[in-house]
């Protein structure tokens, strides 16, 4: 039954679903894109996120464009509307463009297929990418299951799985190709304060029926302590050309950890995420975001979801999204071209 | 204005006052405690926390048990009554045992008044040692400031300031004994799921008027990373005799990013929390807790402190409540005899 239903993003006879993603944890809710407008909102609004995912999604925004209408003022409006969603989001962009060189030099009536067409193939080629490095993690995993002979335990932070992507995820895509080949496998999830996308894993590894455990970011080293890990895989959103990884806060805590308890540790990104202009971790800006989101907390209360202040809006916050993994921590990144040892 | 009201405890006209700590960092709320049950409440319901203040607290409550009656049959069961509350708190009965020893030789006309004199002994002995540790690590503060000639930078975990002792606390002595000497310092919080202590490490600084800023645990590594912190002191709760120590869970993670940034990294403690019978960090036993710890977060909401709950209660979690930090990593140990570097 495994990806019976995992999908962030299909499309069926015209129409595009998308998984709420703005309701997860809390709830699931599967919404139904039948036009240029609704693609626009459901990216603007964050119902999808992940580089990936956010491209996809424009890609078939322009196919829902093309049922109203196939003109060149049809398709440029369409193109704009779309572009003007998340101004710097670079997948965004690239799919946009890639939708307009593969319709603008056909025939208007030709175009409606096309772009169903290439939104198809946009989406499936995030797909093979992630399945490919995924296969290229398996091998780790396989290795170590071989060696130990019980189930591999896996440590993660974030999320950085089938939900952050179009499919299989990224650094989870070794985990469901394990599971899929029948490898037993065990994750340790960290909740990943402040914006607590770890919760976002265990909601997408319960949905998938994949042994995990939600932990507190601080009990990592003392998990690893206990010899309950054998091996980390986490993503990244931009990895230097010297190896250096930048991912979301608290992922460089688990490296030096992993250094100390000889834990294997592995960066799993697609080849588009490393950056050969950028020369070093030094060279990657830091996003500082709104102190908020470690003032206060969503969470269930009675049937709806409900936010609690943790401390008066008044008290200072810093709040980076990402830090920097040295290249001299981790093992290897692994993309769908291989295993790269920086 | 340092000092004045900070207390968690005090005896004023046969009467003992604390600061409920169960309100905490939502609400500060004065108790007096009257007579024997109300002390043996408090310590029972935590409204008193942290080793010292719990022993302190017990022997007021002898103290004030003898107001209403002197007799061996009234200082027994005024014993009996205490020890019962937190039958596996050490402090506690080091306390009992002491007021005791003090009281049972004595005519019962005297064991009013020797009653409050030992319970003022025993809590200025906390306050004492306290005093002297933070002048150690005071050392450590000045002679930063003086290299530098800019505030210094202080990262901690969890809470090991005044709220946890009698005064001063034991992390925070050094930052309070710098406040106090004038040498300006400002404190890196973490918020230390998953009990989030940290919230009362940032209330209590609030409270003395000392620099602080708020972080997620997570962005421990990223804030050295920047330069901005000069020194790390935590607390502990057991220190084996090789060094090793055990404090709140994630106090490891620190101390890995530490060494790798060269920020030096310091055990701030007393004597009495060193186990000489403890060979290293592997014979210390690690509590788990409640997993309901990790999935349910308490706040404000509105005018009062509710709870939400951040995942299911099916959710499987792990919740270790410390983790040992191998000596390797600690720069040393200060206890209110000096500085050990294991």
């Amino acid at each position: 039954m495994l990806f019976n239903d995992l999908y962030t993003i299909r499309a069926e006879g015209q129409r595009v679903w998308i998984l709420d993603q703005t309701r997860l944890p809390f709830a699931r809710q599967e919404l139904m894109l039948s036009n240029l407008a609704d693609a626009a909102h459901a990216i603007a609004s964050m119902q999808v996120r992940g580089a990936p995912l956010i491209g996809a999604t424009a890609a078939y925004g322009v196919a829902l464009a093309m049922l109203a209408g196939v003109s060149d003022a049809d398709l440029e409006q369409a193109l704009a509307v779309l572009a003007a969603t998340r101004p710097t989001a670079v997948n965004l962009h690239w799919a946009l463009g890639r939708m307009g060189q593969r319709l603008q030099p056909l025939p208007p009536s030709e175009r409606l297929a096309a772009a169903w067409q290439e939104a198809e193939i946009i989406a499936q080629e995030d797909k093979t990418a992630n399945s490919r490095l995924g296969e290229f993690g398996l091998d780790i995993v396989q290795e170590i299951h071989a060696r130990t002979g019980r189930p591999v335990q896996i440590m993660t932070h974030c999320n950085a799985g089938w939900l952050a992507t179009v499919a299989w995820g990224t650094a989870l895509a070794p985990v469901y190709k394990a599971w899929v080949a029948g490898i037993p496998v065990h994750v340790w999830v960290s909740e990943t304060r402040p914006r607590n996308q770890g919760l976002l894993t265990a909601w997408e590894l319960a949905q998938a029926g994949v042994s995990h455990t939600l932990m507190a970011d601080n009990s990592a080293g003392h998990v690893m302590s206990s010899g309950q890990v054998d091996v980390i895989f986490v993503g990244a959103d931009r990895v230097a050309a010297n190896g250096d990884a930048a991912n979301k806060v608290g992922t460089s805590l688990k490296a030096y950890a992993a250094r100390h308890f000889g834990v294997p540790f592995y960066v799993v990104a697609p080849e588009s995420t490393v950056d050969r202009q950028c020369l070093s971790g030094r060279d990657i800006p830091i996003e500082e975001r709104s102190g908020d989101e470690v003032r206060r907390i969503l969470g269930l209360a009675g049937d709806g979801v409900a936010a609690v202040d943790i401390v008066p809006l008044s008290t200072a916050v810093t709040n980076p999204a990402f830090d920097v993994t040295p290249a001299a921590f981790i093992t290897g990144i692994i993309t769908e071209n291989g295993i790269w040892r920086p």
